[in-house]
């Protein structure tokens, strides 16, 4: 049976899902696609801290010994971060390598530029495990979505956050301690910016937005809101709700243009994205045919994010066998401006504190008839220093409409917003 | 642009959802494939019936004006059953027509011969929407698990039965009362058979075991057990155990073996499975890598499962322009055998009446005993006529261990054992 030679570079928890893969899965590899699949070299920073698998696989520091090997027809790119692997993936489709990687940092910012750079080179560049570790969500949309229009594409897609969240909701813990486990378990990195700020749901709400409704939304204009300000009593009083708190990346057709966004939302406890927790991910796809349809499973974790790289691996062989390479993984396309603010329409619920003296919720119901908004639940407990909290769901309202509330707020200086998070029922 | 165009027969619930997602999304269709697609002929068996879009569509009832149209070179079969849609198939495939069709029943029994059919003929054979209609499981199994060992695929693939499970649950209400309003509401057949008994899950669980497997199991070897025996006492008893009973069709690796089964089962109310309720479908795919993943949406109804068959039709438009028409859907294949019953493990739910005696609680407990089984939980209710009505959820046990069970219970003569059902924690 014909051999196809595999390079890697990087070799940390997801190059070593794929490396034990390619071993362990060899037959069925093979058995799908008439070909046999090996690892032949893998490009390390550090040699000595791999030793242990240098019996399995010829490491090397040198990426030239991929670049300049005829016999390796696919790279996968597993080291992560924009800098050096934009330079690392730009020399490999220069050298007619096709390209299997997970960097959703990378897809998501220059994306466009290493697609144009695949096609110039006839190579295929696929990058399923960008989104959703071991989902497989972005082929499902190019492929199942394809003659549908998608209405809206949400979901938890940062297993990070999501762990933290499920801590917060089941422990009764606060941000700070549910993040320090998480921390200790290692589902959270040292430094946790990029998950806990939303940076990196939104990385990935901007190519679910591309695969999805065929726009290209820079990063800078997701809205983007973390978890690190998520308070304990808002978890517990949306419990009260009715509600869990989720880390949600949402992209949706609103008036004529597109709204993406990621910020902590409340999930209706009968919603399916409620039952997701901790380290797992969901994707719920709306499509003007097929209505809601959910995509569920582990969100990161070597194997299964190795899963998702190895199905790209196995789409390329099949591609090399039928020589179809070249293709764009992501065939739709249809730019869409940003949505308005007036035409992006959700309940939302707001937590604030007042004085606790009379009179001072009339301001706050007065401001909010002023803008025809409405509330449909609200709760207030007594606070510290005479002020009262005061929490509340609100009808259907525009992001206008919120907004215009915020400054109305601020103007009365006595009252002060928490926060505002979006409802979904 | 050039226009492919595309021929139908039958005009039902399906076959309407086609025609209206290839007028609404034509431009999408056009985005994504680059071709215009548009659907020139539909063969209908009634004209008179199908008038009202006579206008939209040539309608005939004659197959031979698309056999012989050159026009015409993919073909959508969902006029359902197995005759004489075989034999319309094999017609359009012998004339080099692509076809995409929704046919269960026929894939699972006639698809070996079809597929084999196809390849002879270069064209393609798709049938994603023969399962678990709007969701793209099929495709997904094929190429997003393909380097992955699948260990067991189980799911909700019936959306009747999961109607009237749901409305039994909820409402309190017996089998008949939630047929009657399932029948009502047309979420149920006239003539219910083949959905209550199971038979039509059985049909996608072999169509799930190829593609999952590789392995082909005929229909008759899928222990097959419908709702239509399902008691309102025992959809009570389960809740009161924390468990919903749904309709759940099973394939799984056990020893060499692979086990296949549709039956109601009880599951965990914490579990995915528990929350999918009324006509929508779950299935639960467990991979070695990638752990368990679930992929929920809608079972059946006209436009979901057009949208299944429009994925199809845009893979084979696409086939068409790369010219890599004739490949099978499923690439794998793994002959395995059918598990022997002492490798099948599972808890069970057990309900019985026994004489409400002393010493008879006894002989049950013996009985189990000397098989080795256990039981967890157990509760007696008073019955009618002197009887105890007995409710178990035993510790794991074999299948074979099940059946040594039943025989000794049947010779006790006094125990009536009323149903055992699979516990899925």
């Amino acid at each position: 049976m014909e051999e196809i030679k595999l390079g890697m570079v990087g070799l940390g928890t997801v190059g070593s899902g794929v490396l034990e893969m390619v071993q362990k899965h060899a037959a069925k590899i093979s058995a799908v696609t008439g070909r046999k699949l090996a690892l032949k070299t893998v490009v390390v920073r550090n040699l000595a801290k791999h030793a242990a698998v240098a019996q399995q696989v010829h490491l090397t520091t040198d990426l030239n010994e991929i670049l300049t090997d005829p016999e390796i027809q696919i790279v996968v790119e597993v080291m992560g971060g924009i800098h050096p692997a934009k330079e690392v993936i730009t020399q490999l489709l220069t050298a007619h390598k096709h390209v299997v990687t997970a960097n959703k940092d990378l897809i998501a910012t220059e994306g466009a530029k290493l697609i144009e750079l695949a096609r110039a080179n006839h190579c295929d560049l696929l990058y399923e495990a960008s989104v959703a570790g071991g989902i497989p969500i972005l082929r499902t949309i190019a492929d199942s979505f394809a003659a549908d229009q998608i209405t809206e594409v949400k979901g938890i897609v940062n297993g990070t956050t999501n762990y933290i969240l499920t801590q917060m909701a089941q422990q009764h813990w606060s941000y700070e301690q549910a993040l320090q486990k998480a921390q200790e378990l290692g589902f959270a990195e040292a430094d946790p910016t990029n998950d806990v700020k939303g940076k990196d749901a939104a990385y990935k709400m901007v190519i679910l937005s591309q695969f999805s409704f065929g726009t290209r939304v820079p990063v800078a204009a997701v809205a983007t809101e973390g978890i690190d300000q998520v308070a304990a009593q808002d978890v517990a009083q949306a419990a009260a709700f009715g509600y869990t708190i989720k880390l949600v990346g949402v992209a949706r057709l609103a008036g004529d243009g597109l709204f993406v966004e990621v910020a902590p939302a409340l999930v209706n406890r009968h919603h399916p994205l409620a039952e997701v927790n901790n380290e797992n991910n969901a994707v719920m796809v709306r499509g003007q045919a097929v209505g809601d349809t959910l995509f569920y499973g582990p969100g990161a974790g070597g194997l299964p994010t190795a899963n998702s790289v190895l199905s790209d691996i196995t789409t390329v062989m099949k591609n090399m066998i039928l020589k179809t390479n070249g293709n764009s993984f992501n065939r739709y396309s249809k730019q869409l401006a940003l949505a308005e603010s007036a035409a992006v329409k959700d309940r939302y619920y707001l937590a604030l504190t007042l004085p606790d003296q009379p009179g001072e919720m009339q301001k706050l119901t007065t401001e909010m008839a002023k803008l025809n908004a409405s509330f449909s639940q609200i709760v207030q407990q007594a606070g510290q220093n005479g002020q009262a909290r005061v929490m509340i769901i609100t009808h259907e309202m525009s992001k206008a409409q919120l907004a215009q509330l915020q400054a109305a707020l601020a103007a009365l200086k006595t009252a002060t917003l928490h926060c505002a998070y979006r409802v979904i029922e």
